[in-house]
């Protein structure tokens, strides 16, 4: 069956952005395409100890990551569902933000233990205040706490350090959900003082998916990777988490990516232009301001105003941005919607700006 | 990172053979090789309610499997802990086949399962005779069976149906492991009368990988589709297992995934062919003869006797194969290896055994 992407000029799908392949990452993609063909890069070894694989989970994923140790997951959920399921046993409580992805709570949920959510600020900022968490592990004695940096939402960028802090102090077990940050932005687990940091390969690491990174202290290593005695292979992974074409890409496309988390600063400058060009035509941002991060919540009165009369509906904007060659707002979306502006032009910037000037003036 | 494959003109290794992509399945491996570029088939939409992917889930794949229901997994052994996580509890027994990959035993290990194998008959059949599942059953109440069918080591194909009838009997639900067998052979999950069905698409479906499918009867759907409360989103399946390049490629290759089946009698015939010529090498088939797969497992103290006066030592049948344009099997390995003839023709096959009879011949 042929199947096909619509594609656009620029796509300001949040969730796409960060997984485009470099040229690398796209030369591997093709050279590894096939099922199995990562074991023809040194054949007749497990993929653990393909050297070049293991050098890159030994050394340049902790290097990078500023964490004791390194392992290729199934992507970023299922390494939340790894660490819970190694450390927690069912009935045992967990602490989490209150901007969590949901799968943090479906993991919980698979690991059967009880969610405590720490509150965000609400509306315009919905900010996490880490401070709250201190009192709610005095009070719940949890087994785990997670920190969402940055969520999906709003993209705020919590005080993960000072949790960190908390953490320890409490002897609390911290993770770090990064399937936000790491491939984006400079972020090391070590500073923070987290124990485990997750990433998402597809989402912000310029790969095919899915894959994800579990990154953790040192003292965690026995437990996540205790051996079956029955036939040698670890329990949690199953015997082996790192087989596909995805984890070919994420090598290839891992220079480009240590590059680009050092511009940006540029990143986070141009998502504070665009923010602030579009609040000009009456579009709201929510979250954090000024903001820290390229994935941007709108809320748009304007916009909803005119699906409300608009012969398509709410379907008039996704419609009206297609036709100037832009997508990746759900289609549907007025009121509210979220774009990331990751790795566009200020010129792109520019052209979704007067898009959405053009489709303002023109409807209402 | 430059990676590159060592590839050769005719390639043995049975994880291998079964997951080449077709030339539909490379097309849809690069229009659909970024991050999260499967959104861009129906934007807006989820993934599993894209039209094509939900069509696929819900018709395509439960026909093609005689199942009821239909799920993307993360790999075969993600499907087989999926199963044992949403039906069985921690200390329940399973009883599975002494031919099982050892993936069956992490996973079982991973829900604290206490596990009772069915020996084989042992040298040179390694034969599970299904019978003897059912003295143990009434023995041990377990909460499920599972049978490997194919194995990847003998690639014997054991009577899956008869112990259909005996799991029926004593109402013990039963999963079949086919992981060489779907998209390879034709097979059917109510013919077998099981109510699981595992499959591996990187292995044995012309795909991409991760990937795998669950299949099963409806009367599972409840207990392993079941939603969290708090999100709306599945729990054993995190919130969603099909993301990724690997669904693309399946898809796409899916069509020629079916015609393929219907030639299996005519690999089956090139098996048993390539087998009959190894043998007169002094090279002896192990398993189940005649062979029903193109997986076939060899003993052959003959290139065993080379190795140990070859200044190579055992690396030097590789070398040799390697020399003259065959690779896939393990380097170091002579006594015992294994092979697949899958979707090669005689024509290579037989190049195949001049060149170990050359090698015979050369270095006696």
């Amino acid at each position: 069956m042929l199947l096909k992407r619509q594609k656009s000029e620029i796509n300001l799908n949040p969730i796409q952005r960060g997984g485009i392949l470099t040229k690398e990452g796209r030369e591997a993609l093709i050279e590894f395409g096939d099922g199995y063909a990562i074991y023809d890069i040194s054949p007749g070894l497990e993929i653990e100890d393909i050297p070049v694989i293991k050098d890159f989970l030994e050394k340049e994923l902790p290097e990078f990551l500023e964490s004791d140790i390194a392992k290729f997951t199934l992507g970023a959920r299922e390494g939340i569902f790894n660490v819970m399921h190694c450390i927690t046993k069912p009935g045992d409580t967990i602490i989490v933000d209150g901007n969590r992805h949901y799968s943090t709570i479906t993991a919980a949920e698979r690991c059967k233990l009880k969610i405590v959510e720490v509150k965000n600020s609400g509306k315009p900022d919905y900010k996490i205040n880490v401070e709250d968490y201190e009192e709610l592990i005095k009070k719940h004695k949890p087994s785990m706490i997670l920190l969402t940096y940055p969520d999906g939402n709003y993209s705020n960028i919590p005080d993960a350090k000072k949790l960190g802090k908390i953490a320890g102090k409490h002897k609390v077990p911290y993770l770090i959900n990064g399937a936000y940050s790491v491939g984006r932005m400079p972020i090391s687990m070590k500073k923070i003082g987290a124990d485990f940091i997750i990433c998402s390969c597809h989402k912000s690491m310029a790969s095919s998916g899915p894959l994800g990174i579990l990154g953790a202290k040192k003292k965690w290593e026995k437990i996540l990777f205790k051996k079956s005695e029955l036939v040698n292979k670890e329990i949690e992974f199953i015997g082996s988490e790192s087989r596909g074409t995805s984890v070919a890409t994420l090598i290839a496309s891992f220079t480009k990516i240590k590059e680009r988390i050092e511009n940006w600063d540029k990143e986070v400058k141009k998502a504070r232009y665009f923010s602030a060009e579009m609040e000009k035509l009456g579009i709201m941002q929510l979250g954090e301001k000024p903001h820290n991060h390229d994935l941007l919540f709108f809320e748009a009165p304007v916009l909803y105003e005119i699906s409300q009369k608009h012969k398509k509906r709410g379907y008039f904007l996704h419609q009206e941005l297609k036709k100037r060659g832009i997508s990746g707002i759900k289609p549907g979306l007025t009121k509210n919607f979220k774009v990331s502006t990751y790795q566009l032009t200020k010129k792109e910037l520019d052209k979704v700006v007067s898009a959405f000037r053009e489709i303002i003036e023109e409807n209402l």
